[in-house]
């Protein structure tokens, strides 16, 4: 399962080294997507850009950021696209010219109402070159822009149009914006280093620059950062916020704070419900790397069985070639992970992991125990199965893909090859964050979907007309 | 001195191999721009394409040729940037989705109102990610195909807005469709291949792949291909066309015929009327290689001075790097040509090249063979001076960086350490093409636009705002 | 610190697929060497290979993979050059022809007598072409074939010759030859797999290819594979065997078994014992990520100080750039790891590591720890401090660049900001590897080398002469 | 046809930028061999080189030839394998280290006894690591070397026992050497460049970078540079010497000047004298581009036809990908060149190239004169058959390999398509360079080989063994 996008942006007043200060944080958010990614600068207005498939240290060096040179402002993207789209040709930032100029545009998240606002502004002769909502919500700022006074009042306006998640970063020759969805699906902070400010999809990336962190972005907010310092908008605020719970699962880094609440601890204390839950007899908890790891840490905690390692992960292995063979999808586990025959022998395992979502890997890995000597096995997953699609930028595709669904529990149990199988309960997971100062959304695994969806996921109408084959693959 | 693109399209009932049909023919255009190519190809409706930053060789191989698949129709594009923006940012074809599908757009030529077309856009809230004139095109024809039952009548309304130089070809999902403007200021021509048509920029690409000639696209034509073969609109017809003369002195391939007239005849008539203009006694003609070599030829055969070979070229020099140096630009004339002292030493020669630009080349050239052991050496331009801008794609910037017109004529033939310097005539080079069933534009030498051209060349009100540094070069 | 080799072979009695088995084991071996691999196929006698500056995954593809063909044989090698000497030049295995066919060498290990062999060979007329121990080896064994019977004798006569430590894999058309030197310094094991034998630097690499473990390379022994099966030569055996003891706490990987002894076991015991010899009140135990986690867990148990997650590493993170200025080292740090405030906030820490090189890792860690909020930082080391130079292949060249050294313990202590600091003595690394069927060199810790060593470790004498640019660059 | 490979060696007293001068001197000699390249630099003794598959401007770039550093003495090499041994692994110089330092190593040439040679190396137990002349003639200078004073009386005693052609630079840490076989099959020539020496397989190199010819290196002449200057050591000379005729017809730069002879005027004399062994009523002589052009120039002058350009070579096409169909050879062919139909329609053609050795290309190209108009095509060849094996280094494999001696003169005109075939005759060959103050090889035509050789080229009793996978991935 994978998040989509990572978004950073710098609004400096000295206007040093910030393509560095952007590459550093999207290094930090490297985690949210490695499809493609992007940095755009503005240096007294004058944009320059980059933009390519692969991980931001695939993509940028020391020359392409030297490239970029110097400025006061900058937005970078790493993107992971849910739907597949190809590499380069949706990288962002979006950079672009329109009336008033020159803006650069990256989004995290997913529209809803993508098909009605096409259709809209198709009908107005409008022209599209990539999938992105990130051009969706240009074309809609640029027409709101000509209504409006300023870059800001425009997002602000334009989110009576928008629909769903968007976490949106506008880079103007002399305007940095940040902008939030009502529902605040999506989450986005701000930071301060220096005279300079930041605005990060994580606290992390933070952390990595040296930053403060300074405040959570607010559901329905509009920031504006410019020579004069912040301003913020309240544009739009929905009766009740709801952030992805899945953030704190597994999309975001353990060391992230979102809205108040520490992801780590949150894990941990998945990990401690889910004992309590789940309670069984044995003598080692083992996460699954690195996924597991911290509810692992929990359930021993609360359960007193002694935590261990019973898996280490080969850290060199990326992409790497197996011959296409009906084993070749176990095989690649086998070779990312192997059981430690020394510390699982003869015990009885909690075997505990995040999320269960082919099945296929779960299955490979009781194996690998097994194998090793383990006595028994048992799956412990930190979170409630998957029944219901994502609409907000999450790869869950349908409902047939989720392994979950397709079988009952006990068979799904003997299906992994485990003893038992726990899950964590829809209340457990709903009470994971009590720090986080915000509502959820959890309909991925109740239905209860925080605002109207569509009855399909809006992601194939235009893309299987498009197959891109431009980016270096 | 560089033209701008190169385009090729195909339209094949059987549907095999068009991808490859079009690198092919590019890769004959290559000499029209060596900055960027792309490909786009249908098939059945789906498109796929490639581009980049690079000639066709660089960006396709077996590999991204296999992948962007087999289809029916397939258009493809060579590009050199008069206005130096970027690689890959602009290259073309432009892909694109609008109220009716998917378009992929090629252009060649340069629009005079594009500041007019663009501001008029932009109050409609058009967004614009590229430079390019494909994309202007492309935005007119999707207003216009609102309006209009096809989009090769919107392709043919869109010539009441578009002023200035363009050969367009557009794919839709099943149809290509070639556009000339009314002038003809860039040439086009139709060809055949089984039973597929071919349209290109040069009938050498033709030869390239075995197809034959069948004509030119009219000035102010549009045709349409589908699967009942080719429908031809008149759209709007010029009182007097005028092909750019300069496609048969330079950027033309000597083995292409454009509207009747063999361009290596051109040349050699252009080096006939050379010595008729400006005759010597001389022992020798040599050509520049490979730009001056036909017309050489000419003039030594009007002269009756023997032709020879005075200058060898480096065939493997490409982006040769050397130190920069205050020498550095001479030294280079050195490493890609040497004289032949064999063949020079004691003669008096006549050295012939198409044009001068900015007289450094020529100036090292001639100090090459006096080196070598020349005992005089006449330099003969088979074009007059360029003393006026050019609007329609030539890279000609401006009076200012012609050396033609910085320096008086005995004082130009001093700096280049010639006996003496001959230009060919306007009515030498009003002479040249007898067989072309068109007028010319030759602006370049005589300020006769043969359309009302704004003040400044328009290139530069957005580009200055955006340095593009995307791209692996 | 990093150790210098890693090697893999197969001989197959089915010939299929042998170059893909050697890239999975380096795969797995990939922690032994980052600097260059490569890897040779014999078919029916036919030798291919390749070689590169860089990671296994960066040099193979499949592409390169099938142009390895099928074969019988293969072996393949990981390598970082402890003496810095570059990427492709020394990549191994060695490939040459000599009087009687062709072989592939490749070796993991440090001769101590390698200035006296090559002084001999020279006097002999011999040329050298790499600074490897791998061409020593190859020109004493053709130097020995001449006078023995096989290959296999010649390589054990040649352990007459060769002095220090050397694992050596030799292919020759028809045969794969495995000999460990006499003490048995490097480990070398031997698996199965269906009718193939694989021997591996550790015994993780059987397990990423589904082999199975037969038993280890004996120090002095030499085997022979071959279509007739296993032959063992004991050629030559050391009255006492050395097995690095920094195997166990650094280079090998945790779920290797060593000589009966596991990895992962020795370290989790070398944490116990640091546990009982400095104890220390505090809140939470954690590991440097990843070379201190095994460590730490073994402390937490002894001590009953609950293990927790204190430091987040970014797993994206390779080789990250940035601005070289005087903040440029601990600023790396801080992109490559993260303190996690929500767990170590008002905490007293300990830290475990399992070694100091040159102290400024550890210094910025307990920094991070530090402004994350920890109240107290205990520092402890799973090894004793570095006080000898390694003769052996390990990357410590010499007393002067040891932080241990140079400060006293207190001195130490507080520089690296710590609260206390603890070493692991040399009696408890003793007992590390309670299983281990071996004798230890420890001679880092202690000066008493298992052999006669030289007075300068005899790496520069050639390479100041020779510095190689070819290679990836 | 190609031929082997070109050298470049620099002395310089100031010893700036000699990386820089090498490679421009070795891009003047890239037509010697595409394969791969290399240069070695000497800085106060210390060695660094680069060496890769692939030419010259592929390898090397600004970033790399700075990385080769500053030096006094630079060797670079440029190759075509005949015997197809692949890039990389042959790459040259053979940069080496043995009893008295290190030594740098380029060859041009052949060795007749390289069996002989590498069978006595190898009974004093000698490894060979490629399977160049230049490691073999490494190995008897080393062994020489123990015997004399000096390198270069080493190199001086060395050419008793090698046999065949070659010539050669060695470059050690103080001296530059260059050596040519008693024979002086292969070219090599002595220029200087302010206070620097330079050598190079032809004299186009010297004029690149701007250097003056001194002379010809004598057959069997050893020089050495060093601080004191230029010491030449007349070795062992041969009766009579031997250039390779061929080197005039085909192998060398139209402007370099051998043993006296302008290639130039060889190849217009050719021409001519072809004119008067085979005249012919025509309208218009052409050139096969470019190995024809200058012989076309030679025949028109003699015969008085007139000379024109008949095809056009496409100067950006390299190494273009089709499809591997039937029609694949002959479809390349159109591709790299196309008939000039406005020339050549109507008229009867005399079409010139310097040789024909499968044919296929010169029957497409007499087709596509045909199909472009031609009236009557007569081919002329100003150079005799061949039928008998080069020892000597140049790709004519058997003599079954050959079309010419497939069939009777009658025959190969029909195969052709030609009306009429004429080659020049032995004696016609024999008198292109009369002011060549040298004898020849003219063995391939007469089978009169200047020393005794063996039954079948020595390529092939090794290279069977190891097909190399290395190179350009």
């Amino acid at each position: 399962m994978k998040e989509e996008c990572g978004i950073f942006g710098i609004y400096s007043s000295r206007g040093l080294g910030v393509a560095e200060e952007v590459y550093l944080g999207l290094s930090a958010l490297q985690h949210r997507g490695q499809e493609s990614c992007g940095i755009a600068v503005s240096n007294d207005g004058k944009f320059s850009f980059k933009r390519e498939g692969g991980t931001v240290l695939d993509v940028f060096d020391e020359e392409s950021l030297s490239e970029l040179g110097n400025g006061q402002i900058a937005v970078g993207h790493v993107r992971y696209d849910p739907f597949g789209r190809g590499g380069r040709e949706s990288a962002q930032p979006l950079v672009l010219k329109y009336a008033h100029g020159s803006l650069a545009v990256c989004n995290n998240g997913a529209l809803t109402n993508r098909y009605e606002l096409r259709a809209e502004l198709e009908r107005d002769a409008a022209i599209f070159q990539t999938d992105t909502d990130a051009e969706l919500i240009a074309y809609i700022i640029a027409r709101e822009r000509i209504r409006s006074g300023s870059i800001e009042t425009a997002m602000a306006n334009a989110m009576d149009k928008l629909q769903g998640a968007y976490s949106v970063l506008i880079m103007s020759p002399h305007k940095l914006i940040a902008a939030r969805d009502p529902l605040g699906i999506r989450p986005l902070s701000l930071g301060k280093i220096g005279g300079s400010w930041v605005v990060a999809s994580e606290t992390c990336a933070f952390d990595t620059i040296g930053a403060e962190f300074v405040r959570d972005i607010e559901p329905g907010e509009v920031i504006m950062l410019n020579h004069e310092g912040l301003h913020s908008i309240k544009a739009k605020k929905a009766a009740k916020s709801a952030l992805c719970i899945f953030e704190y699962v597994y999309f975001s880094r353990p060391d992230s704070v979102l809205m108040g609440q520490s992801v780590h601890l949150a894990r941990r204390l998945a990990g401690k419900i889910l004992a309590q839950e789940h309670p069984i007899e044995a003598d080692l908890v083992c996460g699954v790397p690195d996924s597991g790891i911290d509810a692992a840490l929990g359930y021993a905690e609360e359960s007193g069985i002694p935590y261990g390692i019973g898996l280490v992960k080969n850290e060199f292995i990326g992409r790497v070639f197996i011959q296409d063979t009906q084993q070749k999808r176990e095989r690649l586990v086998s070779i990312k992970l192997n059981a430690l025959s020394a510390a699982v022998k003869g015990k009885r395992i909690v075997l505990v992991d995040d999320s269960i979502v082919r099945g296929t890997t779960c299955t490979r890995i009781v194996g690998l125990l097994r194998e090793a000597g383990a006595k028994e096995v048992h799956v412990r997953i930190s979170s409630p199965p998957f029944v219901h699609p994502c609409f907000f930028g999450t790869d869950i595709k349908s409902k047939e893909s989720l392994m979950a669904n397709r079988l009952p529990h006990d068979g799904l149990c003997k299906a992994l090859g485990a003893d038992t199988l726990g899950y964590l309960s829809v209340a457990g997971i709903r009470s994971i964050a009590p720090q986080a100062q915000t509502g959820f959304c959890d309909a991925c695994f109740t239905g209860e979907y925080p605002i109207e969806v569509p009855e399909e996921i809006p992601f194939d109408k235009y893309s299987h007309k498009i197959k891109v084959s431009g980016g270096k693959s």
